[in-house]
């Protein structure tokens, strides 16, 4: 497809040309200063680069002929809605754009001011019309995970079909599993509603599968990752799992696999993208959505290397299998139900295994420090990092909290705070 | 009891005597310029006065005898506790400390700085030690009400003895009510456990009709402030509320009513706290917990008066009853999990219902105008003031949004932006 067909493609979907023209020349600009500007990147990252070059525009073009086709798209902001449910529908999962300013001052006209960034963008994106994604959905997804997301649903939902899911609170009584298996029940309705079709134990089976594939693959990635020295960026690993949210996911799980053979042998050769003795950090926090690879940019350009991403965007996404014994319906539904309580987002009280599954993360990859990243405003990751610091200084591992925006103002300061963390990291006696 | 037993009472209680001189002179000096300045104020409030210059003596002196009888102290923050269950266990409910800057600092090492501040004052009244209430109790009621709360309560349950329910975040759909009723079964137990007793039949009709003879003194308050003139300032009638959460129901009952009686003298006689054709607000939005009386304040010194508050502490506490009709312990139960989830706090999703209350408050209580009072960072609230303002503006009432902190600082910026609306409201041709 040609740059003027992919124009009128947009103007079908009202966007506002103008200002996505501006959009991505920003976001291409960032892309070749944090990313093509890498050194020693494998090659398999070369299908991603072509990914995120098209990402307004092949992409949305497959999105076009799914609907042709007569499937429907589901958009989704978070890991608490069940891919599986969609794709067993004949739908189409993709992540919403959410990771960049756009529309500020249209989004607060709808929220307040001090709301956290991703709500703003994903408000901004809709309301300056700027993302293909959310304009090509059929139903949006959304979730009560936190007070800013629930709130900021009841405005987005003038603009979009909307279907929000309640999480529960807590997970360890009876009537929390009741209301969240009600809650999938209910989704799965909605979906067949909107998708025209009915999910099979057939179907079903197959999209478990599909899913736990690219779990896999993601999985896969992150063991290599723990090699020292690392043989892929923190950068380039945490575009891959952005990426996910909105790949074909067959496609996407081949190419991550072929990225995966391609580093397994950059492993067995000692080859990394850093020397050995480069300090390793943990990233734990708040969800990263692309393009916000403002954290680890700075890591990484300040002499640290990014190991693994505990977060929604990270390790929480692949981290648990839907179980795939089951053969009967409300066999399979029950799997989900249980592999989806299994997460363990700050939204939960008390939310102890998310503690541990920060340490072991930081141990299975090898990292020296923990860096935990919070969108400013965002309560619940701010309210859990100081139990997180707690644990990291009880464990010995050091432990510093980043607190930001998607601006990029600040990042100088963020950049001395890293460096100092960094130097702390490099003087330490067991480091390395 | 003298000043010395009082002091020996909070130092058996562990309380920072200094800080705690400091807190009760600046309280006092407060009460002084807020409340006593006030003209025609009706005879009754002489006992709330009285009320308030023993908060952290007499009553707690009573709380003490209770305990020495084997009673237990139950704390709460949140409308959504069920009095009726602690008063049916033989406990004393108290409403915690959470309206005044105290412990600021030592807050802000356990929960972040841009924190709601009811959230960190009742952080900081605990860890500063300079609240009796707290540190009488034998155990804390709370609730995952907002993220700011959910999360402070796993910091706070370091100090106390903690209990937190669930609350669901929607109500239209059956698996909410039942996991509500479960959570107001969980809570029975554990308030039957620490107090060593049984709620019986008996005991739990009693604490229904209590708890609703306090509600109903309350709701003729609120019928008697839409009189026009209004015979009670909005100051004194949030003080009514306010110790509602802590004085003794039975008494707060009777001298509300013997206030009330006075007040209907003054209506009958067209006696009023201000002239006619003062400008009547409604506030909306934020609890105000005492001792924060700064927006009203604001208002009425600014030739305004307030004739109701559309909050937990104002109508959302009173407005509904428990049904009487119930014999059995499972019906009573029921008309308990019933009536509490009639509440239109801003954690649900949606909560329309919360828009036509406000509307209706409005026109009941004559109100020319609706002040939108919210906490800073309280993201429930300043989230659904659009919705209200949307609302208001539709039904053609002045609306304005102020939010703030409990500091005095922006006290001359919130008087600037209250006069200009209360002139707005005078010069409107529909006002009075």
């Amino acid at each position: 497809m040609g740059e003027q067909d992919y124009r009128d493609m947009w103007k079908s979907l009202d966007l506002d040309l103008d200002v996505h023209d501006g959009l991505l020349s920003v976001l291409g600009q960032f892309y070749g200063d944090a990313y093509l500007s890498q050194e020693d990147r494998p090659e398999g990252m070369g299908y991603l680069d072509f990914v995120v070059s098209e990402v307004h525009g092949l992409r949305i073009k497959e999105l076009f002929d799914a609907k042709a086709e007569g499937k429907k798209i589901f958009g989704t902001f978070c890991l608490f809605v069940p891919e599986e449910l969609v794709l067993a529908a004949n739908g189409v999962c993709v992540g919403l754009c959410s990771g960049a300013d756009a529309g500020m001052a249209e989004a607060e006209e709808y929220i307040p001011r001090n709301t956290c960034a991703l709500i703003k963008s994903f408000m901004g994106f809709k309301l300056a019309r700027v993302c293909p994604y959310v304009e090509s959905c059929d139903l949006v997804i959304g979730e009560t995970t936190c007070d800013g997301k629930k709130k900021a649903y009841e405005a987005f939902e003038q603009f979009k079909p909307m279907h929000v899911m309640e999480i529960p609170q807590m997970k360890n009584y009876a009537a929390d599993r009741a209301l969240w298996k009600a809650e999938i029940m209910r989704l799965k309705e909605r979906i067949e509603e909107v998708a025209g079709t009915t999910i099979t134990e057939e179907s079903l089976t197959a999209a478990i599968k599909k899913v736990n594939a690219k779990r896999l693959a993601l999985q896969r990635l992150r063991k290599l990752r723990s090699a020292k020295p690392a043989p892929i960026s923190g950068l380039d690993a945490l575009l891959v799992t952005q990426v996910s949210f909105y790949d074909d996911p067959d496609r996407f799980t081949a190419k991550v696999n072929e990225l995966c053979d391609d580093l397994e042998q950059r492993v067995e050769q000692g080859i990394g993208v850093a020397p050995p003795d480069t300090p390793r950090i943990l990233l734990a926090g708040s969800p990263m959505a692309i393009p916000n690879w403002k954290v680890p940019l700075i890591i990484e350009q300040s002499g640290g290397i990014v190991v693994g991403e505990e977060a929604c965007i990270g390790d929480r996404g692949f981290r648990d299998l839907v179980d795939e014994d089951a053969s009967t319906m409300d066999g399979m539904l029950d799997s989900i139900v249980d592999r989806y309580m299994k997460i363990d987002c700050a939204c939960f009280t008390p939310n102890d295994e998310r503690l541990d599954h920060v340490i072991d993360l930081a141990r299975s990859q090898k990292a020296d420090g923990i860096v935990h990243y919070a969108i400013q405003f965002c309560t619940p990751y701010t309210m859990e990092a100081f139990k997180v610091d707690k644990r990291a200084r009880a464990e010995g591992i050091p432990f510093v909290k980043i607190e930001t925006d998607y601006s990029m103002e600040d990042m100088g300061q963020i950049k001395t705070r890293v460096e100092a963390f960094l130097e702390q990291l490099a003087e330490m006696p067991v480091a390395r």
